[in-house]
């Protein structure tokens, strides 16, 4: 059975989404499978209406988010959904909704990246990421 | 040997101790062991006096709090406490406070909800957690 | 082979770097091997130029940073880089910088704490992580 990495996806933010979708890139890299499971902010980051022009940033860090944002122009640094986009061509990554948070705000996955390839229950994640190398709550 | 998920929780944000509570339910549900270590931000959270009334969201997504707070009680969403409850009730759920930050703030079992059990070190914990399924810092 | 503790340290915030590196601590107290892998903020909070005089506490509890620094100056709570140094001192305890997060800022070993032993990319991180007891994103 192939070696794995999943990833809770709670967080929005445009900095914490570059480090999951590196994070996601590099275990491709490495032949391990690769388990997004998307939930709460970091589900409504990837609603079509908004994954692109999101440039929220951690609001703790919330004075270097414009120059961080500029460095990354500079260097042509990808967007983070282009970098995951790659992931999953190089590798085996699988992206799924927490249905009980878009049961709470009320979306389909229609409003949502077709990355997404569908919802999933947090207990149904846990039975597969029980088995993983790595798990991460980003 | 049970199957086991442990959580260090730091961050008291509701919607944190929302996602912990409910992957705790869900570990629960597929008959994991759960541990919880409370520290920091996370132990505060559970002390009586702001348990029930704290409604602290994530500083990265403020003026989302108030829609997602009433989402939630439209949709009846039980209070995460209610829920991490009931996984202690369907499953094996042990909650403990980080020594350290008792100490530093000076605080004692008294001033915190029943469900914590006592109050461990971190090495201790680590020592438990190394030979999990799952560990998560949320 | 020993058993170890894998940390990617995203936030560079005074009260998840004491979490961390009070994690080493307990880790190498238990004979846990520790690899910090550091990365954008994480890695801009070893900048020299900053590692002793960043006061910043996560903006989720803004209003308790200050009392929670008393606190710990009251209670005399070593610094945090301090707490590293003596993880290091009493087990296996290794530093590295994410290579992509030098190169976006500009930034050389030289700018780093001396605890930084090199920089090293994220799939050689996750290659290893891939096979330790525990793994955290904090």
């Amino acid at each position: 059975m192939a070696e794995r990495m999943s990833i809770i996806q709670f967080s929005g933010t445009v900095d914490k989404l570059m480090a999951a979708s590196t994070l996601a890139t590099g275990a491709a890299a490495m032949g391990l499978e690769v388990n997004l499971f998307l939930t709460f902010w970091g589900l409504q980051a990837f609603r079509k209406d908004q994954i692109r022009t999101n440039t929220r940033f951690s609001a703790d860090f919330a004075e270097f988010a414009e120059p961080a944002l500029q460095a990354m122009q500079a260097k042509k640094v990808p967007h983070w959904l282009d970098t995951l986009h790659g992931a999953a061509e190089i590798g085996n990554v699988h992206v799924q909704a927490c249905s009980m948070t878009m049961e709470l705000f009320g979306w389909t996955l229609d409003d949502l990246d077709p990355l997404v390839e569908g919802t999933t229950g947090v207990a149904s994640f846990i039975e597969e990421a029980k088995d993983d190398q790595i798990t991460l709550f980003i």
